[in-house]
């Protein structure tokens, strides 16, 4: 059967195969002590304009989220976040197990906002009681959002700055890092959100940048490089900036379970990803081709929520026609929006094939 | 200085201090396992009209949430709580350091609505991806609520209900219990809240009635005896109900740092405070003194929040009356309401005396 | 250069790899509710003759070795181990991680007795503080254990039988079963180590059984399979017998951070290994490969401790040996002796060809 | 009955059952921040001879270790103990609950050796595997010990100068600090233990010295005074030295559900404490009250074990003694050392009087 369910339900891009075949024969050290794992970080340093980037490549996003969140987050402290972020509703508690509270912001269309997030701070601190409260102690954000949505280069700046200015790392949760970076524009969003807010601090108004991975290395502590849904088999590629891995962190990735004994296969392929932009092209083509069905769904009336450029898509139908629908594709279902309305989530892959859009064009 | 600042800035009840001095010849065995917590755990299971309750004695407030809610929460689940719960706000991530996450819900003048919890948990099952959310393990409600208000039997009952119906135990955290048990009502509360509102599925339309120790007893399935705040020097009495005790209780409590060397001084001042209804008068005397100073705010034409009849109250006021009022008494500071207000607590405790709130109403 | 030094360096069986390409081309569903998973399960299900067992597929040893230890030992109870146990030495606090102590009792070449695990048991329940202790709670063994050797069916069963009288779950480590399961004998090891204490309680008079996965699935509660040092590119298959499966086992590893989106590609390698003997063949084969490794040391006169008839082959040697071994050869550096002796570990895999055995015979 | 069960069955001092009396009617801060808190800590910073000294009081012993140790321990290390530790046997997994494991190192009598340390440290960080394996993070030693012996000041400062080239802070447990701080000496445990080791390079040579809290602050990195076993009713007294105090510390206290409300109680309690040296007072008169039945028991050739001048006395006798006994007098039953004998373990305290210790020595 047809399917956008999701993006993580293709095996690897086949450059990906390709080498993991050809490398057969070879013995390699383990636990990422290994020529590919080292090649892999050289040139992410390069996408990142930094060679002094620390890289270390772990298998899955939530494990990944809860290995950095805990490295960086003060004991006494907790992780705030959006409240629809993927670590506050869609982690099963990985933060929470590991000692720390997830403080939630309000997200809107999934981002949260600099100015949000330094009054949850002044607030906190203006508290008489803050002692006996969680305090604020990283920043967890995600790009692009579980729903799809970007931050500009200027939204990230506004927030480092916010949370640097009270202390607190900030980490980038790049599941998906390769639709933001190869998205045409996160205009939309901000377009159908506030359109006439002047006033509003934490609205830019001049034109936003899309934010290269330059940027992102540039502007915050630490971020991942998802694998898993951007064309790899599996892992996430966690790149620590400004000097920033923890002591001894090898120790607190094993403590949790977490260290892969044939790391080298990560580091094979974010090897092969960073190799003439194939992470770039394989996530290029996604957006491409949700963009192809946006195009169709706006034409044809649909109402599509958080309109981004990425490879998600979002949208409200009566239930008959998501029943219609579900009949002939696998879609995600997000929630039942109202008793006569669910929310559905139509989402391309890098491997998505223009015969598969092409199919799901005619069914709407 | 004059202080209304909280209920547990006094030693304790002379009684307690006369019996601690008359046993101060005796050696007891240690951990609990002594005669005087026999007896009050007896004396506890008469007032809760079932003698076959569990009863174990603990030091703090928030020692005995963490240690009760970590043993009855499965691993996989979560704490549900009000969005103004003690465990939600006030306790520097104690649950979340047992690694379970608090689910909150919309707090009413700091009472959950079990409508809402039952809504919140049919909602949490729909949800197609409820394997990877925390689901709801246990319930927490605080009897009087961190603002004073109170619970009714009815009201009890259905949060019970419908807790149950999702496979959770209830558990109340009477850190206050002595000032509900002691309240004339719980009227101006709902009154105030919504007072035209017949058709709000949750609210009982016939009249409320006030809850009892046996009826809390009957209808939930752990709750705490506040002494700390009640009377006694330190102390909270841990009460399972319907044979709830979790299994190696003693080393879980031992696990979380709390077993009490001399937990023989706890059943002592329980066993003091259970006799001749000590426990009640101390607490009815506050909520009188409160009433006084409740009387006179209304007729001064205060802004009072939360209106109940227990020893806690609310009132918001100009930035100067604040500062006046702060030089002559202590109180407690709760929040910035806006630039120019703010909402200060004035707290009666068993200890304040009439000359003492002879000489705020002067101020007031 | 030549390696030997562990079972981990090379990528994955042929067979497996020719899998995953043919099957590239494929969507399926995430987090192990594919076919895959259900046809390897299934699989093994005949290996175990039992039907009814609950497999789950993960991705590494420690991993699998924290979330099933954190799901099967109470809260209030620790996890009983040989004092050279994987999850006692290198697992970097995994264990403790998640608040468990692991109790150690003494190995005999890496294994435990059922009678020092008996009388461990007593003791602690005959010591008048044993609530003010860690409880043994879960059983933790390996096979073949972190020296090679191997548990005879006899042993197992006794193994069982101790920790069930004591009400705890028997968790088999099988991170290199197929190794064990392959195995000629476990013979030599027994007899090296007490050839003439008849009056050892521990040790069986009667001749020894290998046990297969039949006799494991029947003996224990839980068990892993290991793919990664097994043929597979990564994944342990979890088995859980006697209807064991932790009540919302899902959430559990996924909040653990262990569940992988992509499930279906381990349900495909263990469907793969589980299909015409692959698993047996591939580890017969190191097997084999380290038996003429053996002979030759035994010949030439090495010190050779821990013998077994499994992968791992432990050699003590002088310092300059060892020295000039290692310019050839990567092998396991396991401890230093004493000044002037060091113990090597030579590690066969599936991936071992007869011409690097033949290297390594001329290196000796 | 007689009893010599414990040092923590008895109330609390007459001069701190007084001092509470006399302050009953007082109304005073809440969490620690009052003056009694800040007097006690000014007389506790003078006997240390270092103003400087950041004191904090928590409620028990258990608690304080957990509290303390999991805020100076970093998250990918464990806590070094003696196998005969309290943290290590005694406190139901306390310390593994936050995450940290116990390594042990062997007990000399209760005590570790700063050569067995340091050699536990180089071997750890000379396996090639370390990276794999909990690092030691923090030095736990408990003075007097377990065993009521006591060390040397020369032997503190060679584990403190151990602890210290290895990155370790070094924590005292002081929970029965006032027993070994007046002892009159620590000779007969070192001449007991290793009389004619010359060569022995963990055994000084000269003269050694009893430690005084002047001493130890210079010394250790964090240390306790406890209360509960030496005159207060409840009560430990943190102090830190060398401006030691963890970030947030109130913070991780409340974290723990350590904070009491009342802490002016603590204050109190130590200020009292620290006043004409009565700490000292209480505790040297519990010595010497051991003392007198230490000299009968030699004298009647009982088997005395781990002998110290503190107010421990472990003795082995025949079962039928311990039997005997124990009809006339509770003492602690220790263990069961073989078929036909038991060590009992008889202990003094401050509260201990003459008539009861003439009383026990005529059942001797």
């Amino acid at each position: 059967m047809l399917s956008f369910e999701n993006d993580y339900s293709s095996t690897a891009a086949p450059e990906i195969l390709k080498r993991m075949q050809e490398t057969a024969d070879e013995q390699n050290p383990g636990y990422g002590d290994d020529d590919y794992c080292k090649a892999a970080a050289a040139k992410i340093g390069k996408y990142c304009d930094d060679p002094s980037v620390q890289v270390v490549f772990l298998t899955g996003g939530t494990q990944t989220n809860q290995v950095v969140l805990d490295a960086i987050t003060p004991p006494y402290a907790g992780v705030v976040a959006a409240d629809s972020g993927h670590v506050a509703v869609h982690e099963a508690g990985a933060i929470e197990s590991t000692g720390h509270k997830v403080l939630t912001i309000p997200a809107h269309y999934g981002k949260i906002r600099a100015a949000d997030l330094d009054d949850f701070c002044e607030r906190f601190y203006a508290d008489a009681n803050h002692e006996h409260m969680v305090a604020p102690g990283s920043v967890y954000i995600s790009q692009p959002t579980e729903y799809g949505t970007v931050y500009s280069r200027e939204e990230l700046a506004a927030i480092a700055e916010v949370a640097h200015s009270h202390h607190m790392p900030l980490f980038i949760d790049g599941a998906r890092l390769g639709y933001a970076l190869t998205a045409v524009s996160n205009d939309n969003c901000d377009e159908t959100e506030t359109p006439d807010t002047p006033d509003d601090p934490a609205e830019p108004t001049e034109p936003t940048t899309m934010a290269t991975m330059a940027d992102i290395a540039r502007i915050c502590d630490v971020f991942t490089i998802g694998g898993t849904k951007c064309g790899a088999m599996i892992g996430e590629a966690v790149v620590f900036t400004k000097h920033n891995l923890p002591s001894h962190f090898t120790t607190l990735v094993k403590r949790h379970g977490a260290l892969l004994a044939k790391g080298w296969l990560l580091g094979l392929q974010f090897d092969t990803l960073f190799t003439d932009d194939l992470y770039f092209n394989l996530c290029r083509h996604a957006n491409e081709e949700a963009d192809r069905i946006r195009e169709v769904l706006v034409r044809k009336g649909y109402n599509v929520a958080f309109i981004s450029s990425t490879n998600q898509i979002f949208i409200t139908v009566p239930n008959a026609t998501a029943t219609a629908l579900q009949k002939n594709v696998r879609l995600g279902f997000m929630e039942q929006v109202d008793a006569g309305h669910v929310m559905l989530r139509i989402c391309t892959s890098w491997a998505t094939t223009d015969a598969q859009v092409d199919q799901l064009i005619k069914l709407l």
